[in-house]
This record gives C-alpha cells, sequence and structure tokens, in this order.
C-alpha cells in the first residue's frame, strides 16, 4: 500500500526517538532527569549563562516547554535563573555547581546513546546520516 | 570537541520527532488522540483484530505502554478489547466503525507528516534513509 510505504521514515524515526526516551529515562534516573531536561543541560554545557529566549531558538524548541524545563531543572538544583542585566524581564540561566559535578556523567550518557544507533553505521554513512536528517528538518 | 561531534544524529532525530509530537497533536485534536496511539492505529488498520501481544511486538513497544494506549483508544471509542478464544487470559483488539470511519482522515495525516519531513529529500535519499535509519534501530 502506498501509504504504508510513505509511513516508513516517520516510523523509524518515531521508534528510536521512544528507544532513546527509555535509554535516557533510565540512565538520568539516579539524577531525576528525562530527555526533556538533558537536551537543555547540554546546550547549557556550551553556552553557560545564555538567555533563557536564546536558548528556545538555539534548541528549536517554543517558549513554554523550555519553561518548563528550565523549572525542572531549576526545581533539581542544576541551574539558576538570573535577571538579565540589560532587560529585567529577561533571564539568563546558569548551571549550578550540581550541574557542573555531573557534566562528564550526562556527556557520557550522550556518548552512549549516539553510539547505541549508531554503531552499526560507517563514518561514511553516520556523515550521510547527519547530511540527510538537517534535510528532514 | 568530540561530545558535540558525537551527539548529532541523536540530536536531529529528537528534534524532528519534537516537531512530529506537535504536529500530531495538533491534527488530531479533533479525534482527541495523539501520536501515541497513533501508531498502534496505523497498526490496526493493516492487522485488525491482532492479539495486544503481538501489537506490542510488531511495534517494538513493551507491554505497559501498549496497555495504556490500547486503554486510551477504547475510552475514545476506536477500538473493542476481545477475550482471545483460544486463550482467554488474551485480548484481541478490533477497531470499530468510529475507526473505520476516520481510516481515510488518520492516513492523511499520516502521508502528510511523512511528506513534510521528506520533501526535501529525492527518491533515491529517501530510500538511503530508510536504509540508514533501520541500522539505527
Amino acid at each position: 500500500m502506498e501509504e504504508n510505504k510513505c509511513e516508513n521514515i516517520a516510523r523509524y524515526i518515531s521508534e528510536i526517538q521512544r528507544k532513546g526516551n527509555i535509554f535516557f529515562l533510565k540512565e538520568l534516573a539516579d539524577l531525576s532527569l528525562g530527555y526533556g531536561q538533558f537536551n537543555y543541560l547540554m546546550e547549557l554545557y556550551k553556552k553557560d549563562g545564555v538567555r533563557q529566549e536564546d536558548l528556545s531558538l538555539s534548541l528549536n524548541i517554543d517558549k513554554g516547554t523550555t519553561a518548563r524545563a528550565i523549572k525542572k531543572l531549576e526545581t533539581e538544583g542544576f541551574i539558576n535563573k538570573i535577571h538579565d542585566e540589560n532587560d529585567k524581564r529577561a533571564y539568563r540561566i546558569f548551571l549550578t555547581d550540581k550541574a557542573l559535578r555531573n557534566k562528564e556523567a550526562i556527556y557520557e550518557v550522550a556518548i552512549k546513546w549516539e553510539s547505541n544507533i549508531t554503531n552499526k553505521l560507517t563514518i561514511e554513512e553516520r556523515e550521510l546520516m547527519l547530511k540527510l536528517l538537517k534535510k528532514c528538518i
């Protein structure tokens, strides 16, 4: 059926992501984090002190979802929200000592998951996959 | 950084899936369905009357998640659970008239999403992408 053929790419992506959610939930359980907060933390490790709005933009996630993830990260003691000195309505997000202490462990989870999904691909296939995925965004 | 490079494929897949969740939530809102139930419905359109256990297996989703999705589909009137004649502990899942009436609309949502993510790919790239995704499962 034409419909079945059409459905495939979306379905494989969904299946990989579902496995990822289970993987991250398990791997990050000790830190009380899920994949929803994980992406933000990874981004903050690269850009500590970034404005909340810019975090939304760079992750391409809407403001409401970002606000909820930031709230959870704050509750779990991974970040502090500080008013932007130049714009009091805006917040900048800073990593706490707890976040910095766990940086290596969190990167390891990321590397482990990437390895899980790509370990059957050659280096060339990984590059190709990235190129194709970018065209799907 | 090595870590950033490693993270990429997982992150793109996550981004596409996140957009998919938003897309399906919007497109299926009138039917009170989300992407979590959508995959089951698509599978049932192909195999109406399948055992709940086999549905889990063919979608590669654990029994607990399947039970919740089936419950939601039942509550919304899309399926009926009937005891298997040969094994009273097992259930077979049957589509209702409501599910059959909405089959075309639901397939259209699937086709629209697949088209959204693959419309920049050539036919060859789609085939290649499928091949690579299968190696990531």
